[in-house]
């Protein structure tokens, strides 16, 4: 049980997971788990790792995850705030999405034994008549309390008709799997729990909501997300993924520890407790190797780290931007990539900088930077590749 | 035109009629002007003639009247607040009462020439799809600036999800029907709007909406509706029609001269004059003459009216309660119809009177009353009939 709780945000009800384990003994059965997605961003990152990796606990102990393709919504397309809708996408497009989603899936969860199913074979054929049976169940009142919908109502921001049906049909799933336990982020919280109350009114025993704590993106912000372009995918090649683990600053640094390794718990501690003394950079590369580890292997692992380490063996002072940093200052200096550049090569032209960025020339900590504007970190160790020999590295000159 | 906007409350946009008809006239066709009504309480009153016989004009005119039953939305149920749902119709029910509605419909308009047509065709078989692309195209705000809407949220009082889909399913029968103009009362305001609305999203020209005032109920409540008791039925016997209006307070009196009798305007006009130096009781019975002239024939007006005065025909001061009333008070006294009846029969104890009314044997100007607690104005010439034989006459005693 303590495994199993670990990491996890919400529970609710507090002692339900307890009393569902209880009764699938009692009745020998599995747990019926859900998870949910809509196959419109395909691809998987180390914030989807979160949840798949408790899922892949209860796989483990036999219950039975079952993936819901929210294939019917993803046609329709779900307008992000601003009347600004979505471009459906096409069946073809959510069929292909739906398979690049579940390979990624295998990375972490054995696929072959999970129930996959599509939840345009309840809503597609669902009559009109029964639409509005369904809607009369939950009141407007209640959707406002989503947050984002509380929000944007009271900003008045427009929030359309059909957005606000989306948590109700993903309730409705819910009754349609007979979920026992239905897992998510914490931005999950109020849909899920939507789904305890329409299996309650349907007369079935509501299902258990467990939250995830979200991880934070590569660039500190709130939710690693595609459209933030701040993910470490789990099909992103190992290079990569040592890139963008080191480019993370050093308060992100724990939480990645706790929720993007698979260390036991006891490593972990030890780990944080590392981090009080210990160069963060050190901490990082073992992060980053575990991450590559999980996802690629081993081997993988030293090769991208000392790639990493050879692109930026060259070092002398030519090649370092001395920046004043105090070490345990909350301000993190920024400056545009063009800046940057055009301090490190004081010969070239603005221009000519802006250009060379622009045809994708530049690397910060191996990620390539097209828009010169780009605010990048002044952190210690920060690797800026200009061309293909010209090798940089920050420095914090106040070390 | 005048008198196409003869006791019209709003046309929505300004001028728009006059565009319609010149753009009716300059492509040689007639315009389709939209009546939509829910089949669920299938008897109609002086207030819905209000609307109907706004539509006449129209049809006399040559213009096509296009019927729109909502036989969809009255199978589902519109629930009236506090999470009470209405029982769902069943399609039989709805058939019928459709066919009763259409029936009463020609008392007024020639239901030969209109064209009936039954929403179900479009919405029974919408796909899911379809209704969700037609939600996305109304904001939540935009509903909550509907009247009862706003104030069931603002007071928190629930509103079921399905309810806000109303006014939109309304709108969406105007985009299929390819109204030119939708009809309604006052209170139909904001739904025929979002109906402009969707045909202007769809591309189409958007229709007029015209209001007609809504006539007060023969109570002086708000509005005539069958479920506050209040109506005058167009199928109303001439003797019911007669007692009822006469039951009406003279302060009503100008609101039915105008709204429910077929007099020409200089008429009305003439009437509301006199209503100033006449005794009110004297209009009071030409306009339940003129009413009856409309629904059943001159003969049977003139025999509901000998009727009402042969059953009050025995005068003498036995029969009358003597109340005293302010002429030009504003304040009505009322009392329980048990109270008067015990004054008029002190030899008879309360618990028989009471026996008495609820066995149907008393009738308040020729309106059976059931309820000993009912609450009976006293009016000058109010008629009280207890048993077969017994008339009584209230009297006011200050003239």
């Amino acid at each position: 049980m303590e495994n199993l709780k670990e990491n996890v945000a919400i529970i609710l009800p507090e002692n339900g997971l307890e009393a569902k384990l209880k009764l699938a003994e009692k009745e020998q059965r599995k747990l019926r788990i859900k998870l949910g997605f809509d196959p419109t961003a395909p691809d998987l990152h180390l914030g989807h790792a979160v949840v798949l990796k408790k899922l892949k606990q209860f796989q483990d102990l036999g219950h039975q995850i079952v993936i819901l393709v929210g294939n019917f919504t993803a046609q329709i397309g779900d307008p992000t705030g601003k009347n600004k809708s979505r471009q459906p996408l096409s069946a073809i497009q959510v069929q292909q999405n739906a398979e690049t989603y579940i390979n990624q899936l295998s990375k972490i969860i054995d696929v072959t034994k999970a129930e996959i199913v599509f939840n345009s074979d309840w809503l597609d054929s669902l009559p009109f008549s029964e639409v509005l049976q369904l809607l009369s169940k939950v009141t407007v009142a209640q959707l406002m309390h989503r947050n984002d919908f509380n929000k944007r109502f009271t900003e008045n921001m427009p929030i359309a008709m059909h957005e606000l049906v989306y948590p109700i049909l993903q309730a409705y799933d819910s009754v349609q799997i007979k979920a026992d336990i239905e897992m998510g982020g914490t931005d999950q919280l109020f849909n899920c729990t939507m789904g305890r109350q329409l299996q309650e009114t349907n007369g079935d025993e509501p299902q258990i909501v467990i939250c995830m704590p979200l991880l934070r993106g590569t660039d500190g912000k709130e939710k690693m997300s595609k459209s933030l372009h701040n993910i470490i995918g789990l099909t992103d090649s190992p290079n990569e993924m040592f890139g963008k683990t080191m480019s993370i600053s050093d308060e992100l640094l724990e939480e990645y520890i706790v929720l993007a390794t698979d260390f036991f718990v006891a490593e972990k501690n030890n780990l944080k407790e590392q981090l009080k003394t210990e160069n963060p950079m050190i901490i990082k590369k073992m992060v980053a190797k575990n991450i590559i580890t999980q996802y690629h292997s081993v081997n993988d692992a030293i090769a991208a780290e000392e790639f990493f380490n050879n692109q930026f063996q060259k070092k002398n002072d030519d090649n370092k931007l001395f920046v004043s940093i105090a070490k345990s200052s909350l301000m993190i200096t920024t400056s545009s990539v063009v800046e940057i550049c055009h301090q490190l090569k004081k010969d070239s032209s603005k221009t000519a900088i802006r250009r060379l960025i622009e045809s994708g020339a530049v690397q910060v900590n191996s990620i390539k930077i097209t828009d010169p504007l780009e605010e990048v970190k002044l952190i210690s160790d920060t690797k800026i590749k200009i061309g293909k020999r010209d090798f940089f590295n920050i420095v914090n000159d106040t070390e």
